[in-house]
């Protein structure tokens, strides 16, 4: 299929990112760093989770997060809404996107949010018709669509099931995320095609976790496929909740160094973007997992030792 | 091109590895680790460098660590020499393959071992001479092949200009090393091209280093073009000495865990290995870079939590 001439990031960091970590993260702090990524030229966010203070206190702050973000033309501001008071919270705070979250397998959804995939689902009416009332757009994040840590394999069938409930609610706007890094080239490469050829016309993002080594290799295997959205974290922010110590999100500047690399244009500047993953780093009192943050791009060079040039 | 059916991997860690560890390992630990390895299936390994000891004391005990390594049929214990008097203490420790080293770049040539590519090469001479007498095959490890930390790009043909005169020594086995992690799949696909046309008969291997998060990516690609051999190092061992903090080479358990998802036979028993890994873990005394050893295989499940099943 060949590759797509550009690529579009949605930067995930300051919800999948900031919600694992333990210590409050100032609210400026927060819309600081969401304001620079958009200045680096990030345009898609899922920039916090209407969740209950109660069970992510981090995230306690996402209405004040909102109403920070500088709002320009072409910005999208998503937000995680979980259920009913979510979105209620998520339209008063002006949210450009309310994202709805479910997993493909059944244990997982009920690890995740105590309820069965139906119960989800049906829960979703009374939010799409609040978005819909308050004409915000809505996307579904799919959990464990490449492998449940609890099931194993996961079905590409159990995928589309999900897939056409959301269309029956009028949502086409579809993450599939590799929750807990268990995709490999060929499960990408089936389950990608597999949606794609029964839902050609599904805004399809994809959502890859490094834990176990292959998030690159499997945006690389997706933009083979011609797949052209993808979320990351910056500076790899996040983890896993299975594997202590592993890495979680695919790491926003590593992906922005690989397009750049393969000739893709993303409109993010890359340099920018290594600037505040450092900052995010000094954040969070911590190194976290982004190898560009270490290394620079390729080309930054380095000056031949004293004992060579004398 | 379509992938191989089978990959070999060469084991570098105990080389490559070891050399950047401050503090000595013990010779009889670094002799384990080596059988470990060939008992999990691994049959290529750089084992150790015939190095001076005051340049690299860590491998000190070139000659006891080869003497240690239990032999068999189809293993190949390889050995770095940099120079004739390292070829001589080689053959007499009885090496199955002596490495010669040479970058692809003047000034990493001048910066790593602190003579022209032209001197180089011709100090070849005498251990080739010293490998013939004693049946010694010979390999050529070439840094710096897919990029130079002082120069940038490297000209393919700069490559080829090392790999002639190899053929000409009578050197047919080239590892074409990323040796700070500059390699893309663009770059990848056009050098190893590049070489490969021109020299269709050579025995190449690859050597990635996941300095910048593209390692894996970088093997893939390779794949793609139909390469079957590999170098890495077990648990991601070594690093950059341009990046501190950063990876260096590919882990040898993540790239058998991508081979093994892939279908691509190896010979290599992954469960072997990432309890090899986390020994190397234990015998350095920190946490590595391999992601496969803190999360387990993809299929290695997880129970479901209490509260779900009861």
């Amino acid at each position: 299929m060949g590759f797509p001439k550009a690529v579009s990031l949605r930067e995930v960091g300051p919800r999948d990112g900031f919600q694992m970590e333990r210590d409050f993260i100032p609210t400026e702090t927060k819309i600081e760093i969401v304001n620079s990524l958009a200045g680096a030229g990030i345009r898609l966010f899922e920039a916090t989770s209407f969740v209950s203070p109660k069970a992510i206190p981090q995230l306690r702050d996402a209405a004040d997060v909102v109403a920070g973000i500088n709002r320009f033309k072409g910005l999208e501001v998503g937000a995680l809404v979980p259920n009913v008071r979510g979105a209620e919270n998520a339209a008063r705070a002006g949210v450009d996107e309310m994202v709805l979250l479910v997993s493909a397998s059944e244990s997982h959804n009920r690890s995740n949010v105590n309820q069965t995939i139906e119960d989800s689902l049906n829960g979703f009416e009374t939010v799409v018709k609040i978005a819909s009332e308050a004409r915000i757009a809505l996307r579904c994040s799919m959990s464990v669509v490449f492998g449940c840590p609890f099931e194993g394999e996961v079905n590409p069938e159990k995928v589309t099931r999900v897939v056409r409930r959301m269309i029956s609610l009028g949502i086409n706007r579809i993450s599939l995320c590799d929750t807990t890094g268990m995709a490999t080239p060929p499960i990408v490469r089936r389950t990608c095609h597999f949606v794609m050829d029964k839902y050609p016309d599904l805004e399809l993002s994809l959502h890859f976790h490094n834990t176990r080594g292959l998030g690159l290799v499997n945006v690389y295997e997706a933009l083979n496929s011609g797949f052209n959205t993808f979320e990351s974290s910056v500076a790899g922010l996040g983890g896993c909740p299975f594997a202590p110590g592993a890495t979680g999100n695919v790491c926003t500047e590593d992906l922005v160094y690989l397009m750049d690399e393969l000739g893709l244009e993303t409109g993010i500047n890359l340099d920018e973007l290594i600037k505040i993953a450092k900052r995010v780093e000094e954040v969070v009192g911590r190194k976290l997992p982004g190898q560009v943050i270490k290394a620079g791009r390729r080309l930054d060079l380095h000056p031949l030792p004293n004992r060579v040039r004398n």
